[in-house]
This record gives C-alpha cells, sequence and structure tokens, in this order.
C-alpha cells in the first residue's frame, strides 16, 4: 500500500455520532420507504440539478427561472424565466418546457442555449427571446448526438444509425450501429463521435449474427413470449465490431481497414484536432496486449501502432487519449503500467514525452485544461483511496496542487478556459456541498449546503477502520454500523454486506461512509451492519486488483474471513449469528463465503449471483478469467454448483427473469445442482425486473431480504 | 347424494389403529426415502407385475420363469424359462430378454407371445421355442401399435405416422399425425385405432400451427434454449384436429370430411365390427352439445348422427361406443344424461333399446363381456363412492350381480372367453390382494395377499367420516391423520392437503384410506393430517361435479371452509396453526384458501397452481369456465391476482420450469401481482421438472415443503 498518504483521512476513521441534539425517544423512525431509492418517502439530499458553465459564467437552472452566476462575485442573476420562453415556443408551435433542467449552454460566444424536448432540439436564444433552430426528431430515436458546432445530428432507430434524417446504414436486426459495442466495458459508453469540427462521424458498428442467443421469458404478454438477447458466454462466439466514418456532406461511409474482427475490441476512440486521424485503442481477446493505433479517416489504413502495453495477467484501457489543446501533436495518454493510473504525455510520433503523475494513487479522471497555465485537471485518489479530490498538475514540472478541500469525495465541472470549477463534494458529515471555485485564486463561492436529511430521525453510528488482508500486509477498509441504543455489554447479530468485484468500492468519504439505506434501517432494528473493502476492489491499483485474476472470488472470500475474524474479536458481536448479503459479484461472494465457510454465516441473501464464470459475458469474464478451455482449473474452483453440497445455512438467492447482464441460467443450474446434493436454498424474483429491481419495487425487494434475515438469523 | 347406499362402507369410516403388535418404543420411523415415490428406500407393496390371460388360462410373468395358472384349479406351471427364450433369441442374434414383464399372449388360440423391445417386437412360440416373426423397429419410434391379427405395425416418428416402415402422413412439424390429441381430454390416450380385422388404420391429424407457442427455457445446455410448446389458452385459438383412414395394403389415405374442424372436438373413435363405419362423438367448442356421428370409412362421408346430447354446463363424452360381441347392430353408449355415467343399448340406426344400468352410482368401466351369459362386466361406484368394485350386469333383464368381495378399490382383467377374471384390489387394512376368479362359481383363488410395507414401523392413525358441504345437504367424505402418540388433551397444528379439482378423488378405500406418504410423514411429526373430497371432486355424480360451473374454485373453497369449521370443532385442533398444501387445481385451492381466508390459514405451500384459468388449456378449461369472453364475471371471481394484496400468511409457491400443463406465467404473474400489492409470497422451482417433481428429487421436494410448514406453522 501507499506509504506517503496524507495522514488525514485516518482522523476519519474514528466513529462519527450523529443525531445527538434531540432526545433518543423524540427521533423518528426511517422506514424503506424513506430509505430505499423508489419510495415513496425516500429522503433525497438537496440538489442543484444541471449547474453548468456557460462560458466562464455558472449556469444554475430552476424550474421557472434560469440564473447566471458569476464565479468572481458569486453574484446572480435571472437570464430567463420559463414563462417567457414558453411564450416564444408556443408562439412557434413548439410545444413547451417544464422546467429549465433539459437546457445546455453549448455556444461559450453565443447567448445561446440548447433545449432538448423528447421530440426536437431547439436553438434559443435566451438574450433576445427568439428561436434560433428547431431540429425535429423522431420520439423513437435514442443514442441521440447533437453536434454543437454545426448542427448535425446523430441517433440510432432500432439497430440503424441515422443522421439529419438520412440512414446512413441499412442492416439486418442483429448488426447495430451508433451504439455502444462490447457490453460497455473498457469505457465504451456510447457509439456516435463527431469529429473536432463536426465534418466527420465515426461510429461503431457491432455484428452480433453470430452470438448466441439468451431468452428471457416476458409473462405480461396474453401468452407468454421470449425476449431474445445476444449474450456472448466465456469462451464462446463473441461479436465482431468495426469503426465506422461517416461524411455528411458526401453522404458516404468509409470503414477503417482493421482487418478480420474477429476477436478483437476496438476501445477508445478519439479524434486528432484536425479530423485527419482516428485514434483507438485495439485489444486482444485475450485482453493482454493493446495498442494505440492512427488510422488515415481518408482511406480508412492503419498509419500507426504508437503505444503497446503486454501484461501476463490483463492491460485495460479504459481513457481514450486527449490532445493537449495548446499543441495538436501532443497527448496524454492513462496507463496503469506502473501499477496506478497514471498520465503519460506522447507526442504523435507515439515517442514518450514524459510520464506526468506518479505515485501509489491513481488518476481517475481527467476534467479538462486551464489552457492559460497549461495546467491538466484532474480527480485522483491521491488524497486517500476512499476519496476523489481535485488538482491542477502543472504540465511544464509535474508541480500538483489541490483544487477545492481535501476532504471527501469531489466531482468537478470544468469552465471553457479551464480557470473555474463546480466542485460538489461529500463528506462523512456533510451530504452534499456545491462550490464554484476560482482556480487561480482557490477562493470559492458556495451554492449549496445541502441538509442532514435525517435530521431528527433515530441514527445508527458509523465507524470505519482497516483491518489486514490475507496476505497479512495489505491494509483493507471497513465499515462498522451499530445501532443507535448500541449496549457493548450485549451481543449483537451482525450482517456483512459485500460486494467484492472489480471497479466497486463500498466505503468512500461520503455523507455517513457511503452507508447504504438498508444498512442504516437494518442497524435500526438491532443489527451490527459491516462491510470490507477485500483486495480485488477499486481505487487500489493493478496489484490490489489483480490478484483475484484466473479465479475470481477466491482471494476476495479469504479476505472477507479476515472481516469475519475481526468481527469475531469484537466482545459484542454474537458470533453464531452471522449473516452476509451482496447482489451480482456480492451474490457470487455471499454464496462463495456460505458454502466455503458452512459453519460461519448461518443466513445469506444472495440477488443476481454469478453463480460459473462460464455463464458470464465475454467482455468481463475473460478478461479476469480467461476461458473455459484455457483455465479449466480456475473455472472449476470457482464454479458454486461444485459446492454446493456444503449449503447449511438458510440461503435465500433472489434473481429476475430479466435479467441481461447475470443471466438466470446462473441460479437455476445452481439450484439443480443444490436439489441434486440434497440442499435447501430459498428462491425468489422479481418479474419483468433486469439485473437490479428498480422504482417502486425495490423497497418490496428489501423488505423481503429484511424479512429472511428476521425469519433465520 | 344417493339414498340406497349399502351401509357396510360407514363401518370402514371408524379409526382403525394400526402398528399395534409392537412396543412403541421399538418402531422404526419412517423417513421420506421410505414414503416418497422415487426414494431410494421406498416402501413398495408387493404386486405381480402384468398377470394377464391367455386365453382362459392367467399368465404370471416373473424374472426368470413364466408361469401359466389354471383358474379352475389353480395348479401353477412353469410355461417358459428365460435362459431357454435368449437361447433361441440369441443364436437369432435378436437380443436378450431381462425378464418376462414385457410379454402379452394376444393369440388365444395359438402358443405364441408377443415380445416387445426397444427395437423390435417378437413373436415367439413358447412350446416349441421357434421365433415365428421378428419385426424391427426404429428406436425413436413412439407410439406403437402393433396389430396382432396381421401383424401391421403402426408408429410415429417426431410428427408423422408410419406403418410397417412406410411414411403414411409428410405433414411439417406441428402438424401431429397418430398420436393423442386435444391433449388427452374427452377420454383420448392413443392416436392410432386398429380396425376389427386389422384392415385399416384410424388415426388422428392435429393440426397445430395456429397455436400460440409457449416458451419454456432449458438451462442445461450451454447457453440456456427455449423448447416451444404449443399451448392453446382458454379463447385463444385452438388447433385443428382430423382423422385419417389408412389402408396398408393400397397405402392410401382418406380423410373422414368432416367440413371445417375448428373449433370442434373429434373423440373417442371406435370401429364397427364389419369395418365398415367409424364412429366418433363430437364436440363443439362450447362443450354442451355432442354428437355421436358414423361416417363410412370407404368415402369418408358422414352417414348418420345416432345420438346427441345437450346440457345447460357441459357434455364430457369420455368412453368410445362398445358393440355387443353376439350382436353386430347393438352398442353400448355411455352418458351422464340422468345425472350419473350409465351404460345404454342402442341399435345401429340410433335407437334407444334400454337404459342398461340407473341409480345414484356411476358405472366407471366395461371391463368386457361374458358372452356365454350374455353379461356385461363393469367396475363402478354401486357399493359406496369412494370404491370401485367389480359387477356382471346381465343385458336382458339388468339383473346385477357382484364379482369378489365388496370393500374397497377393485380393477379386473376378464379372460378372454369373459368367465374369469383378474381380481386386483385394495381395502383399508390390506394393502394389496389379487385373486382369479370363476365367475360363474363365483370361485376365486388367491395369488398374492401382499404384506404390510409399514410393519415396524411407526404410524399414525387414520380415520374418514363425512361432514356436510357448504350447501348443507350433501355429505362429504374427509380423512384424518392423527399422530401415533396422539394425546387428545393436547392440541395439534393441522395441514389440509387438498386437490378438490374435477376427475380426482383423494379418499378412497385403498389401503389406508388412499394416505398419502408425506401425510403419514408429516402425522409422525406431529401435525394432525386433514383431507376433504369437496364438491366437484370424481365419482360423485354430475350435480356434485358441475355446481363449479363458470367460477371454479369457489364452491370448493366453501366447502373446504366447512372442513375447518370441523377442524375447529375438534379440541385438540389449535385453530391458530392451521396450514394448506395442494399441487396443480390443489395448487390453486391453497393459495385461495389463504387470499379468501387470510385469517384462517398462517401457512400454505403450493405447487404448480393455476392462479387465472384465462392461461390454462381450452380444452379442460372451458369446460368449466367457457372463455373469458363469454364469462369476464367467473374468470375475474377466480383470478388469484385480484386477491393477492390479501396474502398475510407464509406462501410458499412452487413451480417447475418446464410445466407444461400448467405453465409458469401462472405462477410468475402471480407473483408480480403480490410485489405490486405489497405482499411476500415465497418461491421455489424444480429446474428441468415437468408439472410434477419425480424421481428422487421428489423426496427433496417433500423435505422442501415439510421444512416450510415447520418454520412457520
Amino acid at each position: 500500500m501507499k506509504k506517503n498518504r496524507n495522514f488525514k483521512h485516518l482522523l476519519l476513521l474514528l466513529m462519527i455520532p450523529f443525531a445527538i441534539n434531540v432526545m433518543a425517544q423524540d427521533l423518528k423512525k426511517l422506514t424503506l420507504e424513506n430509505l430505499i431509492p423508489g419510495g415513496e418517502t425516500y429522503l433525497f439530499t438537496k440538489n442543484l440539478y444541471n449547474t453548468q458553465w456557460w462560458n466562464d459564467e455558472c449556469i444554475r437552472p430552476d424550474i421557472d427561472t434560469l440564473y447566471v452566476i458569476s464565479p468572481i462575485s458569486g453574484k446572480k442573476q435571472i437570464l430567463s424565466l420559463r414563462t417567457e420562453v414558453n411564450r416564444v415556443l408556443e408562439k412557434n408551435k413548439l410545444g413547451k418546457i417544464q422546467h429549465f433542467y433539459n437546457t445546455s449552454f453549448p455556444w461559450p460566444d453565443k447567448s445561446q442555449m440548447l433545449i432538448t424536448l423528447p421530440d426536437k432540439y431547439i436553438v434559443y436564444n435566451f438574450k433576445t427571446n427568439q428561436i434560433v433552430k428547431s431540429v425535429p426528431l423522431d420520439t423513437i430515436a435514442q443514442n441521440k448526438d447533437y453536434c454543437t458546432i454545426n448542427g448535425n445530428l446523430a441517433y440510432t432507430i432500432k439497430n440503424n444509425l441515422y443522421v439529419n434524417g438520412t440512414a446512413v446504414t441499412h442492416e439486418p436486426e442483429d448488426v447495430l450501429c451508433g451504439q455502444a459495442v462490447h457490453r460497455n466495458e473498457f469505457g465504451i459508453t456510447k457509439g456516435t463521435f463527431w469529429s473536432p469540427k463536426g465534418d466527420l462521424l465515426a461510429f461503431y458498428r457491432m455484428d452480433e449474427r453470430m452470438v448466441a442467443q439468451y431468452p428471457l421469458v416476458d409473462v405480461t404478454t396474453r401468452e407468454a413470449q421470449v425476449n431474445y438477447i445476444r449474450y456472448p458466454m466465456a469462451g464462446m462466439t463473441s461479436h465482431k465490431v468495426t469503426v465506422g466514418i461517416y461524411n455528411p456532406l458526401t453522404k458516404d461511409t468509409l470503414y477503417l481497414k482493421v482487418g478480420d474482427p474477429t476477436n478483437r475490441y476496438f476501445t477508445n476512440i478519439s479524434w486528432s484536432p484536425n479530423e485527419k486521424s482516428l485514434y483507438l485503442i485495439e485489444l486482444n481477446r485475450d485482453q493482454n496486449h493493446s495498442k494505440l493505433c492512427r488510422y488515415d479517416v481518408k482511406t480508412g489504413e492503419l498509419k500507426a501502432v504508437l503505444i503497446e502495453e503486454k501484461n501476463s495477467k490483463y492491460v485495460e484501457p479504459l481513457n481514450p487519449i486527449v490532445f493537449l489543446p495548446w499543441d495538436e501533436n501532443k497527448f496524454i495518454y492513462q496507463s496503469q503500467q506502473d501499477g496506478f493510473n497514471h498520465l503519460y504525455l506522447y507526442n504523435t510520433e507515439g515517442k514518450l514525452l514524459k510520464q506526468i503523475t506518479k505515485g501509489n494513487w491513481l488518476v481517475q479522471s481527467i476534467l479538462g485544461f486551464n489552457k492559460k497555465n497549461k495546467e491538466i485537471i484532474i480527480e485522483s485518489t491521491k488524497d486517500s483511496p476512499l476519496q476523489s479530490n481535485i488538482f491542477s498538475i502543472r504540465l511544464k514540472d509535474g508541480n500538483i496542487a489541490p483544487i477545492g478541500n481535501n476532504e471527501g469525495v469531489h466531482t468537478g465541472i470544468l469552465s471553457t478556459s479551464g480557470q473555474f470549477i463546480i466542485d460538489k463534494y461529500s463528506t462523512p458529515t456533510l451530504p452534499r456541498n456545491i462550490d464554484l471555485i476560482n482556480i487561480a485564486k482557490r477562493k470559492s463561492i458556495n451554492l449549496l449546503k445541502a441538509e442532514n436529511s435525517y435530521e431528527n430521525y433515530r441514527m445508527p453510528a458509523i465507524e470505519t477502520g482497516t483491518i489486514k488482508a490475507a496476505d497479512g500486509v495489505t491494509d483493507l477498509y471497513y465499515r462498522l454500523v451499530k445501532p443507535a441504543d448500541f449496549d457493548s455489554t450485549k451481543r449483537y447479530p451482525v450482517i456483512i454486506y459485500v460486494y467484492g468485484g472489480p471497479h466497486a468500492q463500498m466505503i468512500h468519504n461520503k455523507y455517513l461512509y457511503d452507508i447504504r439505506g438498508w444498512d442504516i434501517y437494518m442497524a435500526n432494528k438491532g443489527y451490527i451492519m459491516f462491510t470490507l473493502d477485500n483486495r480485488g476492489s477499486e481505487n487500489r491499483g493493478m496489484k490490489f486488483e489483480n490478484v483475484t485474476f484466473r479465479h475470481l472470488g477466491v482471494e476476495e472470500c479469504k479476505d472477507q474471513m479476515k472481516g469475519v475474524d475481526f468481527l469475531k474479536s469484537l466482545p459484542y458481536i454474537d458470533a453464531n449469528r452471522i449473516g452476509v448479503h451482496g447482489w451480482s459479484f456480492g451474490g457470487h461472494m455471499t454464496i462463495a463465503l456460505m458454502l466455503r465457510h458452512p459453519d460461519i454465516f448461518k443466513v445469506g441473501v444472495a440477488g443476481g449471483p454469478v453463480t460459473d464464470w462460464k455463464y458470464y459475458e465475454i467482455m468481463y469474464g475473460e478478461r479476469y478469467m480467461d476461458t473455459p478451455q484455457t483455465n479449466p482449473e480456475g473455472y472449476k474452483e470457482t464454479d458454486l454448483k461444485n459446492l454446493a453440497e456444503n449449503l447449511k445455512g438458510h440461503l435465500l438467492i433472489i434473481h429476475n427473469d430479466h435479467d441481461d447482464t447475470c443471466v438466470p441460467q446462473h441460479t437455476l443450474t445452481f439450484v439443480k445442482a443444490c436439489i441434486e446434493a440434497n440442499v435447501f436454498p430459498d428462491l425468489f424474483t422479481y418479474p419483468g425486473h433486469k439485473h437490479n429491481v428498480i422504482g417502486h419495487e425495490r423497497v418490496h425487494l428489501h423488505e423481503k431480504i429484511t424479512r429472511y434475515f428476521e425469519d433465520f438469523l
């Protein structure tokens, strides 16, 4: 673990007592409807939605009023009124807006806003109150991508790509164009990429015709019907992705000449500033060899392989390269090659100019640049692996300086010049704070300091701390939650809430250490709630993460058992009443813990679990597990069916019938194995729901989980 | 209810104490493996399998020896030895037999037996030990129908019909030929019908292409796949059935000219003795108008409608007509038109000659004829609605005389002449008895008196009796089971096991009153087990059955609540601990009882339930419910989703993912309604199983059910 860490966060590991102002008997009781998103009386933390920049002025939309706030003076003025905008829209037969939250301000030098409605885009001059432009849109259009430079509009209808009303592709049903590909792995979130000047559109095309179809049954039709999804399972045939370039002027499409796309990943698309080249990071199916490639957009030819990375376990490119705004020949490349995600400066010849950041912490994102000072603004874990803080990095000498405080978890939105930032953050004691920061002066203006929405409610006490991982060396963070009326002479049942998989962390220095509503609910009912971020989880670097390689869940369970040892060492824990609950990867962990340690866990509730990695999808699954063909022993070791006979405690598995992330086959084959092994799991499903139960039924889910622990723990 | 009933069965309603010879502490405990079919140590009652007739000699097959027993003298001789048969078979390269149970003796005048092997039929002369004939057969052939008169062999491969290696039909996948149709309703059990002399083959053809497909998901393949079944739901489009006549000599096929088969049922096929006519009972989709029709097999023309029946509720033809062996112009027609199933004699002009049987009891089957005495041999409930007894009826005057004793439940196999019968029966105190009866002399020879397989096991006490139905008039039979160590001063929890639907009866005067193994198991655990055959169930006549018309489950629940009232009147019942369990129709009843009487039932386990009759199939469902279009109020009243919000107790629903009788949509839509109503059922599934859990996993199922009651009742 990192050595030079700022010690400040250690202070936060102390217990924080809440709700001390009111006598206990006067405190209200929190219900699941208060605590679970989707609940009818869910206690939201106050927020300012869609606060953003118009050049270097802060825009604060509201329902009836659009405000502009000077980041220098803090002066707040009315920019526009909804009554006025709607008068103009209705006069032009363009409908109405219900609020200002769907407005954006992509033109720094114009008094214009872009209004996004379900059936149209409207460019509106908020000074003259005139419609600049109105672009109608098919309501069934998806993946809309409006080019603010020239007003070109890309979108998809069903599986095909359209630009300005013209079909760019004419593919059969199972060839998807203009959508995110590779199951949104490798940082991919979208399928269209306008060039910097808006002249060309790069887009993904994914041929899924060779991918096996998984049947999800819809019981809400008159007679049940199948919704098929193309779901490529580990070791099976994968889809084929290519990248097209469309010219809206000539209406020509050119596909990059990548050769046979079989078993290759095309990730992290970015344009050269001059629009002549497209950069991709290509990856082999084994995910252990990446290449930053430059293609000529005129010919589609590969022009150069600029950077290659190999790793005996895996490489995982997650960020497109970013060009320096002041030098078209230099770009920033992100890599985990030294063990932590850091920034590297390259030139377009592929020459490494320097490693910009370094240390046992990682860069989480590049927010942008201060062009004047030639600084890069980033979010990083530099202050603590439980935090995200904002820093400016002087490119010249790598000097790194904090922006905003060094507490909590920050997300920043940079102004056009890069000299101002909207800094939104939360700390263990502060639900939400929004500041406008003048970066040069490190001076901030507060826009919001949200009140504690649990004020006057009875609340548990929350502690965090570290214990050693199963390797005896690594520090792992835990969160321990105690009932409000905690009595250290009593013994309490404990429930471990676990996730445990990569790309996620359960404990953050956010409000109440990022506790889940259900944990509060259960602590109020008299349970000790415990969560530990084991090795394999996020924000701790590659070595911490990839110890799980080729046998996902095994090292993670060992670490969780260290958590159990810790719990058992506490005098107020009833070691005969330990429960465990988790969803998805955490569902796998829940079952794995119960089967590998049947005498420890009395009750478990697993949601949407992976039970056998061969039923999980290729992109995520093979990164960590390779294929069933090349890693049979790893698949065998982690196949929970092979451990089914160990089941002893009460295990409820909840798996939804439309789970297209972790298909129902996981649970049904596991249940079958349990029946064959003469053990007795329980089962439930939320018909129609996908991987997670969302909406109001999420309250039902948590009542269901609660009852199971109450019945059996 | 019937008035002139024999009072004998009332004696049987007294409590029968078991296991009185051994001290209680020495008695062994019955396990589910002992009690559930499929269990590893299942306690079978001894049987003589495939005992049958060769002319008027009784054949008793065994593994190594084939015996022949004279029904007159009782003398038992060896007819054949397996070693000898196998020597001959192997010499002829025809394989081996493992036992004599797959032999039959259809040639009264020849020393021949028919040996049925998976890949061939062998006609074997057991006197000369010679192969008479060997007919090879495709191992994938199904629905085999060997004509013993001329050796013609009909069978199906996939959906098409074959005779003697020639494809009779060449239909696309969803047109089925030579198989049972109409989902085996209307007494239909097969799809091929050889004419009396074997010259022609009548067969069913069912076009299912217009029927909606229900998807059942198989999770045992590499990636889950769908097994589609054609499942016509109430009110939806049904299949179309026609009847073909195939001539093996000319290889011609003629289809009966029935006109448009849409929404018509073609049932109960029978041949005229002269092979010139085919008789069918045709029924309209509304199932309230049947017609006995005669078709000319040469032309396919309808020649006559001989008998018509109409009923404001429904008519349900279940038996083909049977010609008198001594008069080709007269046949027996079975009808429930006077309220009970009885025999009627008609001539081929369609003239009613007489009603042969009459009374408040019903004919269950015609076993055959004593040609010499012109008697019809039947099974009937004449002695008790809980019994089947065998009677001979003199056609001349209707004189009815018992064959065998008037206790228990008998099944008979008549010899060729009709003068002898194999009488297999069970009584409440006798697990199984097999006699050979010389009918004329009413003299019997005992072949088997099976021992009580529960000897030396600890057993509960079983009582039966009657209570009044909710109509205040009708007697309903119940079975009450008490733990062996019953103490009348204590209070016991009770579990009601319920079926409740038509065509089934739970209480019979069979061994231990037909108690289920699980009932014994639970009684041994200290539960009172109770079952009541409500109105709507079998063997009590039409009025008793059809009171449920257009709102299945409603009257049935009212009767079951009379059972609850009765239970509550017993001082040793704990009225706060009443549970209910049932499968299929009984699954519907279980849920319906819990929702209509939420304060009565603490725990329920429903298996494979109907929750909404619109998801059930047309043939069965519309008979009792009409269609959702014509009976919306009845469908609404019985749709358990509309009552979901009443759920209060613990309800476990078990529904298998390959249930093609009662599709999983029933349970999944009900669970969805429960979630929406914020109530909390539990759920389980046996992956790969159909409507019932069979094989060894049936033990797991009953352990699962047991645990649920133990956890919550």
